[in-house]
């Protein structure tokens, strides 16, 4: 046993994935150490050549995945549960800072049939299935709307780090499925990704506060990386930002380092999102945090979820 | 004399250009009233072509316009000026809002004997003569630096709609020439322009507050476009983005909309900006505000500036 070990004990359960260090760590990142790719042996409509493209760069955008009409019925569908009255100041509804329209929803499969349906979606599932190589569930789901020139962007971050952090998701066997009900172009602030960067997993500084996603869900301070490892991933791998018209398809890794740019255009940017996890690396108890984040923001296998559970 | 007139008397000399309205007003813009090319008889290193693109798009992007030895002068200059302790403080430095660190030198003309023969380069001169048409003088000149992912964007504005109301410029007989230091791309923030929107003079709602240039120099509320028209001009002319290495030069009209989005990536953004007045349009008093800002904002043909005078 090392003089560390005797100073510093380990924790009962080993966490692969420390984070919301108290300090830097000696090295910014360290390796990934699940698969991306796990169900290369499934059926389904994604070709080797499209699985060989998630695998290297974390993400696969399929521009017009949805024809106009099946867009047109989103778009009606997410009308509908921005307008509802009910809605308004529930904890699973994010409204803008400076007024009360509704801008996000959480939980929409639960609360749409829409939604519902295309979360089941054989068109969807199986893709996810070929990426994540087995049974999933839904761990999230939201739509976002922004009207032109208001959307404000975000900070780079990996989506695992907070839901590994924050609701105690084990391991990289999730993957999220953005559809955009808008065009998105280079100037309403589309999703911009780091190619290869769900390779490694680089801890964050600073430990969570009680209640943090009331915070990070509108501007995120905690469980960003610093800006030196940022900077050694962007020189290393570059950023993307796929562009394309509504219908289309972004499926990304749960550790691939994203972020956006605020919209500068009149065009509004909106998109429905779901978080796919597999079965058997359904949430624990939170690794950095005290207490776990609401359902609403992740839910478990087989369990329903109802607007007034929250 | 109409009703109108008897219950609100025109000002003594009537202004051209009204703007920082108490209401929105009827049209949201009208046609701008000076040519914006107007020295085409005189020589220089534009050709007919680029003329033409400038007075279409109300600017014109040169990439590759200073060597790269010149570049790394100018670059030791601002880091020179950046580095000045005795201007930390001053109010022609611009510090950032979480930092002791400048940010903006003004009137580095007269600060770095680098930048004043820049600014006299003929070069640059003959070009600016050519649109203009006419002898000029520096009605401002600042260098900017902005770290990786520190830079804010700032939002769509006209600045002769700012020279006007706040400094008493009367015509649109001056242009902005951008000589950037680093290299741009697409997702360090570069400058966006409305190209065409030149041509139009929209009228900003909001009287103007006093020392408003504290304010706007940081983020800019007042004497910014309605959404409507800024809507209506962007669904009509669209945006344009120039990315180009560093030494590329962007001479844009007083009064072409422009704006630009945060830094999302880890390499900095820096430029040197002049802005040449004709003299014949020298600034009177302020149209829409009670004192003219400071002169490091605004200079005056002949009149030497020192750190001193702010």
């Amino acid at each position: 046993m090392s003089a560390q070990n005797l100073t510093c004990p380990a924790p009962i359960q080993a966490d692969p994935y420390p984070t919301r260090l108290h300090q830097q760590p000696e090295h910014p990142w360290h390796a990934r150490r699940e698969n991306t790719v796990k169900g290369r042996h499934l059926p389904g409509p994604l070709t080797e050549q499209q699985l060989n493209l998630f695998e290297e760069n974390g993400f696969l955008f399929e521009p017009g995945f949805l024809p106009p009409e099946e867009v047109a019925s989103l778009t009606e569908a997410m009308s509908e549960l921005l307008n509802r009255e009910d809605y308004r100041g529930k904890p699973f509804t994010i409204t803008e800072p400076d007024s009360h329209e509704i801008r996000s929803v959480f939980a929409v499969h639960f609360l749409h049939r829409a939604f519902q349906h295309l979360a089941r979606d054989p068109r969807l599932t199986q893709r996810v299935e070929q990426i994540l190589g087995g049974g999933h569930y839904v761990h999230q789901s939201r739509i976002n709307y922004k009207p032109g020139f208001k959307g404000k962007g975000f900070n780079w971050h990996s989506d695992f780090e907070t839901w590994h952090a924050e609701d105690g998701m084990p391991a990289m066997h999730a993957v999220s499925a953005s559809i955009i009900l808008t065009d998105n172009h280079s100037f309403n602030g589309p999703l911009m990704l780091i190619p290869g960067s769900h390779k490694h997993f680089i801890p964050c500084v600073g430990p969570t506060p009680d209640e943090h996603h009331k915070q990070s869900l509108k501007t995120q301070q905690i469980g960003v990386p610093s800006e030196q490892a940022l900077a050694a991933m962007i020189n290393r791998h570059g950023i993307d930002a796929p562009t394309g018209p509504a219908g289309s398809l972004l499926l990304f890794d749960c550790n691939t380092l994203h972020g956006s740019n605020a919209n500068m255009s009149p065009d509004p940017r909106s998109n429905v999102f779901f978080v796919f996890n597999r079965r058997d690396n359904a949430c624990v108890q939170p690794y950095a945090a005290r207490q776990r984040r609401p359902r609403f923001l992740g839910h478990e296998p087989d369990r329903l979820w109802q607007a007034d559970d929250s």
